[in-house]
């Protein structure tokens, strides 16, 4: 199963989700493709499409990161790698999420590790 | 990582999802539920939440199949499970593909299966 994106500008954002899934952009794939794709397991690819219309709507799937280092600093990390804050549901004692949104404005998660879940539940 | 849907029944929606994907709905989810997830991966989920807004626009992410039966019996599955024909891709020589919609007009893409793809690239 693959999970397409549509996109104004497939390289640019595939090569943030790149740094944000630290998984490597196809190796065939150059600025101006029209289709560019990171393997995200075994036949899973996350595969960004060029389309005419931009986006208008939050939208309706996202991708929730469950993220291997602490939240807090999987979020400072996405932030210098060009994500935005769009919803901050952390709560002060440590449990919630964030919503960021990716460079064309894509909503995703970041949960908290399995770690610091563990921790608190 | 998880992929999750926003939806007006995530019940209904995941129940169908479980007959696209062949994949049980967890265990312990009922009618009702205002999140309900259908494990499809080690640690990926895909969970379904409900909101308070409808559907307005051509989903920006969609998910796309590769069956492992022919993409033209799949799609009559598909149809009989309850989804909608969207956009028929599929080409006389047997290529392309074909969008269907499942119960809330979430777009998802059948492709060929493996086996086809073969054969004719």
């Amino acid at each position: 199963m693959n999970i397409a994106v549509d996109c104004a500008d497939p390289y640019r954002l595939a090569m943030f989700w790149s740094q944000v899934l630290d998984l490597p952009v196809g190796g065939e794939d150059t600025p101006g493709d029209d289709e560019i794709g990171i393997r995200i397991g075994d036949g899973q690819e996350l595969l960004f499409l060029k389309v005419p219309e931009t986006k208008t709507v939050k939208n309706r799937l996202h991708l929730c990161l469950r993220p291997e280092i602490r939240r807090d600093e999987e979020v400072e990390r996405l932030l210098a790698a060009g994500a935005a804050v769009v919803d901050d549901r952390r709560r002060p004692d440590g449990t919630g999420w964030a919503v960021l949104a990716d460079p064309e404005g894509n909503e995703f998660c970041v949960l908290r590790s399995a770690e610091e879940r563990a921790a608190t539940s």
